[in-house]
């Protein structure tokens, strides 16, 4: 039995630094039409095959004239123009007369610009009679048009490598008139639970014995990230079939989660089952964060396998802590920062130096619009009531021993903020 | 032809509380499987069926005692115990011998708490021999023990109506062995376009034609926030067939969005489509907002139908202002606040007042860890490249003028943010 505590705990940034310089995976490229690439990362550099929009078009409803023509147009010097016609988007213009010097084409939103004009007079700005219209108000040119090419030039970049696909960039290829996109497959991680104590949803529970839920926050997390889950579910303590099932998870995944046997103690076979596996590396075991100490990280030809604790809110910080770098680095792609809110701290929060602490709080808005940040008495890293009565994460840095009550600080927004309740702040 | 400007926009908050006082829809309540339930919202109140955890458990591995036979433990001082035996996660221990006042059970993580200890001393602060350990340090009552209950209280609230479920939410369902939850089936949005113009994805573009783009960015809208899209598509400009189908998309959804056709001018069919519809009550036609001024709603028989720019820019910050309102509302749930950054506005950036604007905006960061905030030039609600080559949303209120270059501003992160590129900050 190798019953010794951690002897060193690394540093969180140099875990994951060291972690990402150890990972070799490249993910398949797959084609998708553009309308199911949404929250997928773009594999390919994409360009405009053509001006965007592909013809100077009004902006607006009214009328298309020479703007030179509408200087001295004013309410009270309206200038007449004649109206040679109409215009809807969609219309075909090359056969229409060219707009002279006071002429105007009634054009509708989206229309061609007829040949000769260069500006739009919104119909707010005129009146109109029968077969002319006043112009009551100087428009100066280009005023009111979208001009062929404004939005992308033919050969613009539309879409880069690592660009996980937004709403905005799906339209963008559809006014483009392409219709698929070259993007990497969904990164794929395996979640292996292990722990005597476990039982799988459904069971009775006898003595001793507690349901595996952190297959369930894992394979959700997962799907929250847009990672693709395979769940493997609770293997038993046994070292050859926990490397067994380790070896196999390898081969169809990307990465591996192993929950439980984390802590250096006597029953811990996961690290010992990870270490036997031919061409695996160790890269730490033990990291200065509060929850989530015990974490690991093996690599296993260049596939990271993350060892982390069965307790929910420790293995809720690994994964925000290892595993959205991780898949991040794998796509080639950036992340969004979080939703974050600055507050003032209810009450002292003193943190152990040389560690990383996330701590739950409770945020709530006062009818000033200020937020009031609680952190919450139970700390616990199996309280995961935590993350549903509390709806913040307070990052405390290594090098900070705390904040004090009325401190400003800046939290991390996981549930909705609630209205404080006045009659609680002190 | 009805060639008139807007005459007044409706305040951006008055317009959606309008909206949403109109709108009665109730949503049907459907029973999921937990794991197929993230992002769903709760349709009801889940209490714990027991305490969680169900028992006394070790949070560490080390030796469970009784807490007052270690007062006087220290490294010069270490006191001997007995080990009586070894307790594992999961093992039954009604059996087993109680702890008397030097005794110790060896205990890993999870596993229960023998009869007669209150404590557990990790193994980092033991030195075990020959059936016995030395304890090198006091622990204080219930030191290294999640107590029963601590988590949940049988009959505490796990998740209520309105709660939009996360990762955390699951795996607090399967730790009570909850194996389904009661959701509201996701809101159903059907998307209808009009525009002479539009053509289908992938067709020939002839003069005058653009493709129908913001059809794609609607439906992955919604995929985003979790709505189910309906898409219907192009309607030809026939006021009949536009009834017809706004009509049929409200027997066959909970809101309608249409888009083109929102200017007042000659062409536009949509508005006297929707009022031709029976009980179709007008809730705004004009809002006091950049982009997306002409953005109207209406309601029939309690579903809201919102006209919105075909334009990308101007539909984009309807959606923001009005559709997920509206989603929230019929979910009965609160949103999470939007991922925002402050920085320094890099030039002065002037508003319209009385209009609420949304500024395109390109946020970086310098190596100081400081955010600057560079509003685009380009500005109009057909460039749908502000949103791909900028990252964030600046949104000014109807009573601000503007804001000075250099003055501190929070806008909201739409893409990733990149280092600055120092020589063109100013």
């Amino acid at each position: 039995m190798r019953l010794v505590g951690f002897k060193e705990f690394t540093r969180v940034e140099d875990a994951v630094n060291k972690l990402l310089s150890y990972v070799n995976v490249s993910l398949d490229v797959i084609e998708l039409p553009i309308n199911e690439s949404l929250n997928y990362v773009c594999a390919e550099e994409v360009r405009a095959p053509y001006d965007i929009p592909p013809f100077d078009r009004s902006a607006v409803d009214g009328y298309a004239v020479k703007a030179l023509s509408t200087t001295s147009a004013s309410p009270f010097n309206p200038i007449y123009f004649k109206v040679l016609g109409t215009v809807e988007a969609g219309d075909d213009i090359s056969n229409l007369r060219p707009v002279g010097e006071y002429d105007a084409y009634l054009v509708f939103t989206g229309a061609r610009i007829p040949q000769g004009a260069d500006a739009v007079v919104p119909v707010e700005d005129t009146v109109s009679g029968d077969g002319e219209v006043r112009i009551l108000r100087p428009v100066p040119p280009y005023a009111n048009i979208s001009r062929r090419g404004e939005d992308f030039k033919e050969g613009d970049v539309i879409l880069n490598v690592g660009v996980q696909i937004k709403p905005w960039h799906i339209a963008a290829l559809a006014s483009a008139n392409i219709s698929k996109v070259r993007v990497y497959r969904k990164v794929r991680v395996s979640i292996i639970n292990t722990g005597s104590e476990l039982v799988e949803l459904g069971s009775e529970l006898s003595s001793g014995k507690v349901v595996n839920s952190t297959k369930f926050l894992i394979e959700s997390y997962l799907k929250m990230i847009n990672v693709e889950p395979v769940v493997l579910g609770i293997v038993p303590d046994d070292l050859e079939v926990i490397r067994g099932t380790v070896i196999s998870a390898l081969n169809n995944s990307d990465i591996v989660i192993i929950t439980g046997g984390t802590s250096v103690g006597g029953k811990d076979l996961v690290p010992e089952a990870v270490e036997g596996i031919e061409g695996s590396i160790k890269v730490f075991h033990g990291v200065a964060m509060r929850p989530g100490r015990t974490t690991g990280a093996y690599v296993v030809k260049g596939k990271p396998v993350l060892i982390v604790s069965g307790l929910p809110v420790a293995c809720l910080v690994a994964l925000e802590v290892f595993l959205k770098p991780l898949v991040s680095h794998l796509n080639k792609t950036e992340e969004v920062p979080k939703p974050t809110i600055s507050g003032y701290l209810t009450r002292k929060l003193a943190n152990e130096v040389g560690f990383k602490s996330f701590y739950r709080v409770s945020i709530c808005r006062n009818s000033n619009g200020d937020y009031y940040i609680e952190p919450l008495r139970l700390t616990g890293s199996g309280i995961l009531s935590t993350l549903i009565r509390g709806n913040g994460i307070l990052v405390i840095p290594e090098n900070v021993e705390g904040y004090e009550a009325g401190e400003r600080v800046t939290a991390e927004v996981i549930n909705p903020i609630p209205e404080c309740d006045d009659s609680k702040i002190t």
